[in-house]
């Protein structure tokens, strides 16, 4: 068995230590304790904590954040549920607007959380080859966007690519959303301040028409539910609408775990001593063990250079069979892998990665990346 | 100071002991802690809780319900948000369906959660007189629905008024329900199994057709954010597509405490022993200062039959201002109701409880109660 399809962060013993004992001090002091039970936090969480999210995020990101650009939700999914729906279709005036995905392949989990049909507008990028059986996607300068665009959305580092888009990148489309007055949504679940595993790119800083969501899944508690959002307070007031009657309120545990985490500043050391650590030598494993089995079976393949995030996303551009049909192939075997095929919502232009890419994750433990790429390779090599 | 106007749950010490005692015990098994934080659940809870809560829930909801009947949101407004757009607004069909409220006045939550406007379609209940300065809403049993009804909605007991629909109002309802084939939605919040504040009325039991809703942000632990749906499996499946996009995955720690109350059958002695007991007490001596006050003001008054819930429902038939205007000159002296004209979706007949009733919690202390109730009676009587 090797289950190399989810998204689940790894199982780190120093990480879960910490949050162990994050849990059992919140538990200790007890009239706190109650409030956190027995209280209802505001729709977009509390005002004293928004306030310290503001205050500690705004050193990371480095703008002057008050509360007021700042909102909680259960898990960056639901805020995204939300602001995609509020910047998509049958906008108030009538119009229609699109959400254009400047680059794809694109998170699989924006595909269908919009409640109108025909949402995506997705551009191809260039893809440049980056070393020997390497390539990367970068953004492609000279694409046109067309006017019905109501919001552009990327993942930094990029799920499923392992891409991290360049600091001039994200300028260029930042510009092109000021221009338009559409809001620019950045999701950093892997990202910046945490868990920042974002390689050598430098971190984003926040702007006014940027939305920037973070996760606290990625750091190791997908248990809690707890996202947050960055962006401008016209931004924030309508999501504390959504959240009103979407929610009713935001959970209060996940705020708990955050204000220990801020007032002790754990998260820095957490992503910097701990996770970055863990999941680069985790990577540098996966991509021996890959490369390894790959040039054995001699089989054509190509990696998306590895910038972040927790997968490795393979190119088979010899491959007779489709990523979907490798997938069933893999499964009979029992090992799980992702279908490449389902991240690129909108696209409308040929492109052979749709069909030849599949997404890893290798954050499993070495004898299941071993078992699996081993089965993998031979697969491709049979159907190339 | 007087704030009449929320709907957090009363501190209750015994309660928050036994919530206290279950966060340190979910802390003590830290390989289970470790897998709570850490690991993803599915979109709708983990196949073991939710046949746990089948099992607890099959005997008090008098049904051989199984794992396929449940499913787990970040509190019931969440499920309800899903529910009631999955049910009411364009149908794929191209229809156009309406949310039935068979009895208004009704849960304000419901009212802006639709992403299409004019979803609702409320009924006017009969308005009996129930001893002096009391009076109870019934079904109107001569009330014909219109065609276009996607699902029909109550809560029981009711947010606002306290009522809690027979037995025999809720069989009509149901049949009427299961002749044009729409689902029953039934917002258990304040009701059975927990928190089980619905007076003397007999509880109700599942039967096909129907959606229950159950919270245990009543019970006292609004912080977790956990709901729980109870329905035929076809619906849970919808709820699922629905949840796996608007929130990937459900939290961990509400079905962690959930665990615990159901292995030990906490919730059972809560409900009879501790929270009924302290509710009955409270909404007793509100009653007592509310009328006193009410006498000695002189004023025209009708209290809704208090049958279940956190709240007492005013009607002021003689008031020559709007609830609107009286909530403003309560605010004024620092008392906060909540004005009734909230609670009436898709009316469109003329009502008079509309513009004279108002909700109060008497979840406060007795001095807070008291000085709001004084203020209040005196405006009553100065806009009489």
């Amino acid at each position: 068995m090797a289950f190399l399809g989810g998204g689940n962060p790894a199982s780190i013993p120093e990480a879960e230590e910490i949050f162990a004992q994050t849990y059992e001090a919140i538990g200790r002091d007890k009239s706190h304790l109650r409030s956190i039970l027995g209280d209802y936090s505001g729709p977009i969480g509390n005002e004293d904590l928004r306030s310290l999210a503001a205050e500690a995020l705004a050193l990371e990101l480095n703008f002057p954040l008050t509360k007021e650009h700042i909102a909680f939700f259960n898990g960056s999914q639901n805020a995204f549920y939300f602001l995609l729906n509020a910047f998509s279709g049958t906008m108030p005036d009538g119009t229609f607007r699109r959400i254009g995905l400047p680059i794809v392949p694109e998170y699989i989990g924006y595909a269908d959380q919009t409640n109108e049909a025909g949402v995506f507008a997705a551009f191809l990028p260039n893809v440049e080859q980056d070393g020997p059986n390497r390539f990367r996607y970068t953004l492609n300068a000279k694409q046109e966007y067309p006017d019905d665009l109501g919001v552009l959305v990327i993942s930094r580092p990029t799920n499923p690519s392992g891409n991290v888009l360049s600091l001039r990148e994200i300028k260029d489309l930042h510009s092109l959303c000021v221009k338009r007055k559409i809001p620019f949504l950045i999701d950093l679940a892997y990202g910046n301040p945490f868990p920042n595993l974002i390689g050598k790119e430098e971190p984003i800083h926040f702007s006014p028409g940027m939305v920037l969501s973070l996760s606290f899944s990625k750091i190791g508690l997908p248990g809690l539910r707890f996202g947050i959002v960055v962006a401008d307070p016209p931004v924030i007031e309508l999501l504390s609408s959504f959240a009103a009657t979407g929610n009713l309120s935001a959970g209060n545990i996940g705020p708990a775990f955050a204000r220990i985490f801020w007032k002790e500043r754990t998260l820095e050391y957490l992503s910097n001593h701990i996770l970055r650590p863990y999941y680069d030598t985790k990577l540098q494993m996966a991509l021996e063990i890959l490369e390894g089995v790959f040039q054995t079976e001699k089989i054509d393949y190509l990696i998306h250079k590895p910038l972040g995030g927790f997968f490795v996303w393979l190119y088979f551009p010899s491959i007779s069979i489709t990523n979907q049909e490798l997938y069933e192939l893999c499964k009979e075997e029992s090992v799980t892998i992702v279908s490449g095929h389902y991240f690129f919502p909108g696209l409308v232009e040929h492109f052979s990665h749709r069909e030849k890419c599949i997404r890893l994750t290798y954050c499993r433990s070495e004898e299941e990346i071993a078992y699996g790429s081993k089965i993998l390779a031979q697969l491709v090599a049979k159907h190339s």
